[in-house]
């Protein structure tokens, strides 16, 4: 007989779970391994909230796995390394985002795009090597191969770095493997929310001119004045659109809904590209005359490797980048989930694990 | 008032126009420029019959201008030249493919892609910079400025080398662009016509390894046999296509009708592109999951630049490469069309202008 999640490893350790595809996350008496030879062991101090922790707690990607601890933009401070740990000592701050394993082997694996192997396992909702359950960041503790963990810079805020671990990643990976990370170019970003405030931020820092695109004119002050876009308009403003026609390299477009990429693919110039980050649960409609003319392509981007998320902390830590973020109790996780739901939080949740998880025995 | 066709220039000219959106081609007497001093003129010798040409004579695309004398893989031999030509002389063997004019100072003429100049002048269906009514290739002679005229290496048959013109640069400029030209690369080629049938060419001409999609079994042993593709399967073969999923490098995709993209986007490998060269009159189904897991792309390509196009030419003539033809005569052509829109032609119709049309005075 199977051991319970409390019995199956030797150290015990306590979170959130989601038990069935309610999402509703409760407290959980759990267990993780006991730190390996190239294992590092941490104390979780914050876990940012991923819009697509709210799909996998609901099943809403049909893949979950019960019980559930999510957390993918985990950070805290190592209390334990395995003899074999080359990069990390006790006291380090350190992070783990969306990966906890991958073959190793494969092309993807070998050219440090462990996210695109075959074999990837995410952070939670997954089974490890060993065969037993992955549990994510909210929750007190983690054991992670040092491959997967990344250090944390230390000028940056331990919370408002957390989303870094999977947004940060997520924005930053296509926007290098996509050439548009050139001082000069123009890019506009659509939809500004968790991902899209953290594209603005790296876009002009890369030294890019950033339009921002958005349904809601509430953004355009936040847009410009805050987060230092020069220049916003609405998608409904076929106006404005109609004006803009060939005039951006590129688009970062993390709209995580059917929405329409005509109007998109028009304001591209020649050799424009259109990357999509955000994950609409439906297909999207690509007309084909857009795109070839001005031979223009849309691409997909799925997180980063371990390789690039390391080198985008270290960008953000010269740059002094990290997420806007609502920083929450544990106990108000549900609630939290619920206002993103609804894009009610200006930009990213937190939690502060830390201070606010209490083991009830 | 405005002069006639036939009235407008000083050199009497012949060819077949369609005059309404029937798109029914009938003999049309009109007229050409004189040589400018950057002009060739040249007698036509073939035409080729491309896809569009149908399209555009039955104004399917809605910018249809009448009468319109189609054509635009055209080749023949020079009868003069202008004053200040350096790339050609009487008696040189020539070519004009999709476009005679562009704007010459945009950052796409500026590199070589006058296809991507968002002025550039279509060969026929089109006003030249002059103001009058450009007239395409199913004529007698053809005039056009130097730098949109290719020359026809010595080595290929003009019948068979007329269809590169327009369909040869359609494959090739996307191949480099999208670095689908590598050796050892592995590509599929869907929908084995016209497009696709010089993709397996220069393909394999390339070093790549072939596979041909198509949902005609009769097609199998034509791609496997006699153009050297390596594999051919049908596309509504669930069984062939599942054993491959995650082995393409890359897909020149030239079906000109709606098609799934999700099947196709399961066939590539990580980081894998699926090229569009078709033209579908209604968007494809694009799924963002797909997509985004193995970092994917989907991109269109539309014609080529002038220096590709010649240095298309010059691959071809290395590797001893021209289009599959029908040859017909000029009487022929309304024929002809009916039977592309029904894909019954292997691969190409070319048009003998040089032996069939004649004028009618």
């Amino acid at each position: 007989m199977a051991k319970s999640p409390e019995q199956e490893h030797p150290i015990k350790a306590f979170g959130y779970a989601a038990r069935e595809t309610s999402g509703h996350l409760a407290p959980f008496n759990f267990s993780r391994r006991v730190t390996g030879e190239k294992d590092v062991t941490f104390k979780v101090l914050y876990c940012g909230i991923c819009h697509s922790d709210l799909h996998s707690i609901r099943n809403e990607w049909g893949d979950a796995l019960y019980p559930q601890v999510p957390g993918h933009e985990t950070v805290g401070v190592v209390t334990e390394v395995g003899s074999k740990v080359t990069k990390f000592k006790v006291g380090d701050k350190v992070g783990v985002g969306t990966l906890v394993g991958s073959c190793g082997s494969c092309d993807s694996c070998k050219s440090d795009f462990e996210n695109y192997c075959l074999k990837f396992i995410p952070t939670y909702n997954s089974i490890y090597h060993d065969g037993t359950m992955n549990y994510g960041g909210y929750s007190d503790i983690m054991v992670a191969d040092e491959h997967f963990v990344v250090g944390i810079p230390d000028n940056l805020p331990l919370d408002a770095v957390a989303p870094l671990l999977c947004a940060g990643n997520t924005i930053y990976s296509p926007m290098k493997y996509y050439g548009l990370d050139k001082p000069g170019l123009h890019i506009a970003v659509v939809g500004l929310g968790g991902l899209g405030h953290i594209a603005v931020k790296f876009a002009k820092a890369m030294g890019l001119k950033v339009t921002v695109i958005d349904v809601d004119m509430a953004k355009k002050q936040e847009a410009v004045e805050r987060l230092g876009a020069d220049d916003f308009f609405l998608s409904q403003d076929q106006e404005q659109m109609q004006a803009r026609i060939a005039t951006l390299d590129g688009i970062i477009d993390a709209v995580p809904v059917v929405h329409p990429l005509q109007p998109l693919l028009l304001l591209l110039k020649a050799h424009g590209k259109l990357v999509l980050v955000g994950i609409p649960d439906k297909p999207l409609e690509l007309p084909a005359f857009p795109l070839l003319k001005g031979r223009k392509l849309v691409g997909g981007s799925l997180m980063g490797g371990l390789k690039e998320l390391q080198e985008m902390l270290n960008f953000a830590s010269k740059h002094n980048i990290t997420a806007d973020i609502e920083l929450v109790k544990m106990d108000y996780v549900n609630t939290a989930l619920k206002r993103l739901e609804k894009a009610d939080v200006r930009y990213r949740f937190v939690i502060d694990i830390g201070n606010s998880l209490k083991p009830t025995a």
